[in-house]
C-alpha cells in the first residue's frame, strides 16, 4: 500500500494514519477534510503527509471515510463513482445501516467495506490522534461477503497489522448492540454532567467534592456533537429504545427508595456486580 | 501517634493504616473488624499489625471508623463512650448529617472528627487498600468547631502528611452536593449495566462490541451494595431529588429524539461540553 487517502483527519482517520505510516514505511498519505485549519494540523503534526482534494482517490490503494455519519451517508456514492478497480474504500462510522443501504446497489460496491473500530477517546480532531489506538480493539466488519476477495484480504492484512480483533455482523444487528453499549453511555454521561451543572449554577464549589467516581461517569460528555448528534439521527430507532429501558430501569430504583424498599435497592445492586466479568472479559 | 485503631479494615481504612504507617514509622496498627476473614486478609498483607477488639480504644491516639455509614450511626456512641480525654476519633463515611446528629450531644463529642475523604475505587475489603490513596484528594470536614482544638490539629497533621488537601463544611450541604456529585453517578453507572446485562440475555456476544467508553460508565457498578445500600438509605432525599432531576434530562432528550429535534440534542450536549473545563480543574 503506498497511496493512502484519509477523508477526515480526525481521531480516527488521524490514528489510522499514524499507524499506517508507522507499519507501511513507503505509504504516503493524502488527507482531504472541509476544515482547513484541520488539515494544516494534521500536516504540521506529521498525521499526513500532504494536503489533497477528493480527486486524489482515483488511483489510491486505500481511502478511509472518516467523516460524521451524515456526511458519508451524503457523499459516499461520489467516492465511489471515482476510485479505480483495485481501490479499497473502508467506511469507519458508528452506525452501519444507513451507510450499507445508501452503497447498496453501487457499481463499485465491490470496492467497500463497511467497519466499525471499537476504539476511541473522548477527544476530537488531528491533535487527538494517536498511534496504537487500535492495538488490542475489536473491529466489527459489516456484510463482508459485499466486498471483492482481494479488498477483504488487504483490509484484514491491514486490521491485524494494527493489531485488531475481528468481529463479522450484519448492520441491523450491529446498529441495535451498538446502541446499548456505546450510544446509550454517551447520553447517560451527557444528561449526568447537564444535572449536575444545572444544579451548580444554584450551589458554588460542588465540584470540589467531585472525585475519580464521577469523573469516570461524565468523560464520554466531553465528546463532539458534530459527530455523535449525526449519529443519534441515524440510530434514532435502537436509541430511543435503549433510554426507555435505561429511564424505566432508573425509575423503578427511585420508586424502591421512596418506598423504602432496600432490600431491593441492594439486589439491584448485587444483581449487576457481575458487570465485573464482563468487563473482565472485554477489556 | 503510636497507637492506632482501625475499625473497618476494607478500602478506607485499610489505605489510611497502609498510609499511617509509612508516615508515622512507629505507629502499630490495631485492626477491628465484624468480619475475621477480613481481619486475618489484612493482617497477612501488612495492612494492620495486630487483630483487636473494641476495647482497645481506650487507649488509642487514633480511631478510624470506616465501616458501613448505618453500622456507624449504631456504633459510635459507644465506640465514644471508651476514649480517653485525648483520643480523636476519625468517622471516614460517605454521609455525614445522620453521624453528626446522633453524636452531637455524646459527652465526648470534642474527641470527635467528622470527615469525608474523596477518594475511592470500585473495589471493596483489605485487598483493595492501597497506599497513596489519599494523595492530592479532598478531605471535606464537618462541625470542625466541634472537635478539641488539639484533636483537630492532630488531624489536620495526618490528612496533610497524606496529602490532602482541606475543604469546610456543614453536614447538610455535604448530603446534599455529594448525591449529585457521586451518588447519582453510583446509581446512573449500576442502572446503565443492568440494561446492558437486560438485554445482553436475548443478544449474545453484545459485549464483544463494548468499548472504553462503556467501561468507564459502568466501572461503579462493579461497586459493593453492602456498603452503597445505608448510604443510599441515609440520604434518601438528596438521592431522590437528584435522580428525578436526571431521569427529567433523560426523558427530555429523548422526547427531543422522538420530535426529530436534533438541533436540541447538539445543543444539549454542546452545553456540557464545558464539563471538560470543570474536570480540568478538579483532576
Amino acid at each position: 500500500m503506498k497511496k493512502i487517502v484519509v477523508i477526515g483527519v480526525g481521531l480516527i482517520g488521524g490514528s489510522f494514519a499514524l499507524d499506517i505510516k508507522r507499519v507501511y514505511k513507503d505509504a504516503v498519505i493524502y488527507g482531504v477534510d472541509e476544515s482547513d485549519t484541520h488539515l494544516d494540523e494534521a500536516l504540521e503534526l506529521q498525521v499526513i503527509d500532504k494536503k489533497a482534494e477528493l480527486n486524489e482517490i482515483s488511483n489510491a490503494d486505500l481511502v478511509i471515510v472518516s467523516i460524521p455519519v451524515d456526511a458519508t451517508v451524503k457523499h459516499i456514492s461520489k467516492v465511489l463513482d471515482l476510485v479505480s478497480d483495485t481501490t479499497l474504500v473502508i467506511d469507519v462510522g458508528s452506525t452501519k445501516e444507513a451507510i450499507c443501504e445508501v452503497i447498496d446497489t453501487h457499481k463499485n460496491r465491490r470496492n467497500f467495506l463497511a467497519a466499525h473500530p471499537i476504539a476511541g477517546t473522548e477527544f476530537s480532531g488531528p491533535k487527538a490522534a494517536k498511534q496504537h489506538l487500535f492495538n488490542g480493539k475489536t473491529m466489527i466488519i459489516c456484510e463482508v461477503e459485499k466486498t471483492a476477495f482481494k479488498l477483504q484480504e488487504k483490509a484484514l492484512q491491514l486490521f491485524s497489522n494494527v493489531g485488531m480483533r475481528i468481529r463479522y455482523m450484519n448492520p441491523k444487528a450491529h446498529d441495535k448492540h451498538i446502541a446499548y453499549v456505546s450510544h446509550l453511555s454517551h447520553i447517560s454521561s451527557f444528561m449526568l454532567g447537564k444535572t449536575v451543572i444545572e444544579k451548580e449554577k444554584n450551589e458554588r464549589d460542588i465540584f470540589d467534592m467531585a472525585g475519580s467516581g464521577f469523573e469516570s461517569t461524565v468523560r464520554l460528555a466531553k465528546s463532539s456533537p458534530d459527530m455523535w448528534t449525526p449519529i443519534f439521527k441515524q440510530n434514532k430507532a435502537n436509541v430511543v429504545e435503549t433510554l426507555e429501558e435505561y429511564i424505566n430501569n432508573l425509575s423503578k430504583f427511585k420508586q424502591f427508595m421512596e418506598a423504602d424498599n432496600f432490600e431491593a435497592i441492594h439486589s439491584e445492586m448485587k444483581n449487576t456486580n457481575h458487570i465485573k466479568d464482563i468487563l473482565n472479559g472485554i477489556i
